[in-house]
C-alpha cells in the first residue's frame, strides 16, 4: 500500500541523506521524494511516497522521530490531502501530429512552455491519476524526455502540519 | 553560484541516500532536490539544485560519476534551461479580504484547490523567482502552510539528458 509520509527536518547538510538512508536500510522503496523550504526558511518539508504495509510505517515513523534534526513527522491518512506532482514532458512535435498534441495539450490543461519545428515541451501539475493519462495521450507522438518533481501533500481544510499547533 | 544538476540513477533503493551523503559530506549544502521516474521506470533523475563554486561542482561531478548505479550527470548550463517548481499555499481565508486573496490569485495563475470558510489553499507552478513574488503577496494576509517540491529543469530546444543519445 503507498504511504504518504510528511517530515519537517532542520535545513542541515546530512539531513537528507540520513532520512533517506532509513528507508533503504529497511529495504523499503521510496516511489518518490520532495524537499522544500517551508514557511520557515530554517525547516525543510520532505515529503516521501513509500509502498509497504502499515507496520513498516509506523516502524519507520518511530525510527524517524528519533533522528535528531527531525521536528514533525506525519503519515498522511487516505482521502484527507490533496497530492499534486509536476512534470515536464518534451515530445516530438512534426507535421501533421501538431494539432493533436495541441488539442491535448489544452484539453488536460496543460502549458507550452517551449516549442521548436520538432519538439514541445509542456508543463504539466496535476494528480498521479492524472499526469499518468496526460503521458498516455502524448505516448504515441514520442516521448523525448519526462522531467518530474516527487508528489507534494496538503491536508484538506485548515488543518497543518507544523512544528507548533496554531 | 546556484548550478541545476541533473542525475540520471537506476531505480533502486540507497542510491538517493548516497548521492544526498556525497554532498552533505563535502559540506555542500543542497537548496532543493525532487526525484522522479523518468520515461523509463527503472530510471529515476534527481534534480539538485545546490550553491557552490565551480571547482567544487565539478568534483562532486567527477564524484557522483563514480556512485556506482549513478548513469549521468549534467550541469545544466545557466539560461540552457527551464527550471519550475510546485508550491501549494494555505492562506487564512477570512472576510474582508477574500476578494483580494482572489484576485491575486487570478493575476498571478494560482489555481484554488481548496476552501473552507477559513482557509484557501492555492496550487502555483512557475519560476523560483514568481514563486517569491506570490508568496510576497500572499503573507499579509497571513500564510498557514507552505509545501513545496525542489526545483525541476528541462533543456531548452531538442536536446535531452538521457542514457543514451537518440
Amino acid at each position: 500500500m503507498k504511504h504518504t509520509i510528511s517530515v519537517l527536518v532542520e535545513n542541515h547538510a546530512g539531513v537528507l541523506s540520513k532520512v533517506a538512508g532509513l528507508f533503504s536500510r529497511r529495504g523499503f522503496n521510496i516511489d518518490s521524494l520532495a524537499v522544500g523550504e517551508t514557511e520557515n526558511p530554517d525547516i525543510s518539508r520532505i515529503t516521501i511516497v513509500a509502498t509497504g504495509n502499515d507496520y513498516t510505517i509506523e516502524q519507520i515513523e518511530k525510527q524517524l522521530n528519533k533522528v535528531i534534526p527531525v521536528i514533525k513527522v506525519k503519515t498522511l491518512a487516505e482521502g484527507d490531502y490533496i497530492s499534486r506532482m509536476l512534470t515536464m514532458f518534451k515530445v516530438r512535435f512534426t507535421s501533421p501530429h501538431r494539432g493533436d498534441i495541441m488539442k491535448i495539450a489544452e484539453i488536460m490543461g496543460a502549458r507550452i512552455i517551449d516549442v521548436t519545428s520538432s519538439s514541445i515541451t509542456l508543463e504539466f501539475t496535476d494528480t498521479e491519476e492524472r499526469t499518468f493519462t496526460l503521458e498516455q495521450l502524448l505516448k504515441p507522438f514520442g516521448i523525448k524526455e519526462v522531467v518530474r518533481t516527487g508528489a507534494i501533500a496538503i491536508e484538506k481544510g485548515n488543518k497543518v502540519v507544523r512544528e507548533k499547533t496554531n
